[in-house]
């Protein structure tokens, strides 16, 4: 599990005075990034393996709407590893002083291990699997 | 129904070599934008009106990778409309010569026609349901 | 000589009410891809050779804002040659009816033709000095 | 002065095999924001007064590329202060291990104080210049 902060900027924002729904995902990709860097791969490490993490899914709900300034953390999960691809959750919140921190936006990603440039699915790791204790390797697609 | 065309361009690739999955939904955004404007809500109403659909919720299944270069057709549709909300489909297709054409993403999404800077649901008029025969508005959810 | 149409989208915009200074480069991106195109060098074929135009140095002074909705037409030139440079300039411009056109933004950029991976400079090619009449290669910086 | 750091990810880097030109402006926005954080005028601020810094002119020298996974940091100081603009001056490194740092870019910005919807400039509060010791309020364009 990692979790990590994002602070809005004025060009996460559109015209309706909140944050873009595009934003959102820019926001749930540097999670992303920081989840498979706890797994074991890096982003240098990618670019000179070329092996890189592609999303085959994704699922956004969006609760409430954040604003410029705001200081959201995104917590990130492992939920399920299936042989060539991971499912993750993403989860972002907004803490206020005072206040119990409200649920901005959820998001699930299916992500599948890449060899570029060919694009042949690769195994997931079984250090992966380690790093995640209790996340069984399981699934009916497998 | 409406369609759309979209040309690749380099700031919708990433270092793997091809579309970044957060260009889909800058793109989906195009055709939703087309949709809405099919369905009678300028862009230039809601700039002055304040009343903005907003994306409830988002879903992209990424089917075959699109390049640099590639000429993209979007489809769009509007598939249930209920009180305050309309269900969107979306399909992206890549058409070579001589070749049938490949779907490279689909998306799903949930829209909620929004006053801004309120933020209050506002009903989804009569007018657009006349435009999109066939599409009944209904579901639990209203 | 291009020209170009962009539509001002939700995610051009940022919470100020205008177009956001990022997305301008976006925008400028679009008429110098065309500028290339005109001049010999597609999007394809960039993407088969690896033979790039990037970016050395840019310029953007903002003169009036844009909004969500404003049909822009912007208009590139090839202002000059160097070895392996082209210096080209591009005006923006918003088409009110019955009024005079309005100038939105300008840009300078200077484009180097670059071979990747290895990054290496390459000769601007004779045939595009062909294709922009009037336009001498020359530059006390070759 | 302000310093921030950015983590290269895969959205910044475009189908090249490096940094996009444009992303490099999103990095300086960030350093702008830092800047004007600094000077007492914060984002949650901003979003309450409708009191916004606007870019008026961007230079950008690109001096060597940027890849996946770098880490850069950006140096933001204060320039000059005229009545309602402020020249700004950026440079971002990147910090290799053992070797000096190198510079990746460059970037020079004139902003206005903007008091919007109405796009009114206002005058640079004299709390502004007692922040950045040595800089001079002046310029014949005042």
């Amino acid at each position: 599990m990692i979790e990590t902060e994002i602070e809005v900027m004025f060009f996460d924002t559109d015209c309706g005075g909140v944050v873009s729904n595009i934003a959102y995902l820019r926001f749930f990709e540097v999670a992303r990034t920081r989840l498979t860097d706890a797994l074991g791969l890096t982003l240098a490490e990618m670019s000179e393996t070329q092996l890189f993490p592609a999303v085959a899914r994704t699922e956004v709900d969006y609760r409430r709407p954040a604003r410029l300034g705001d200081r959201l953390r995104i917590r990130g999960t492992v939920e399920r590893f299936e042989k060539v691809r991971m499912h993750c959750h993403f989860a972002m919140y907004r803490q206020e002083v005072g206040e119990p921190a409200s649920l901005i936006a959820e998001c699930r990603q299916v992500v599948v291990l890449v060899q570029m440039p060919e694009g042949r699915p690769r195994r997931i790791p079984e250090a992966w699997l380690d790093r995640v204790p209790g996340v069984a390797r399981g699934g009916a697609t497998d």
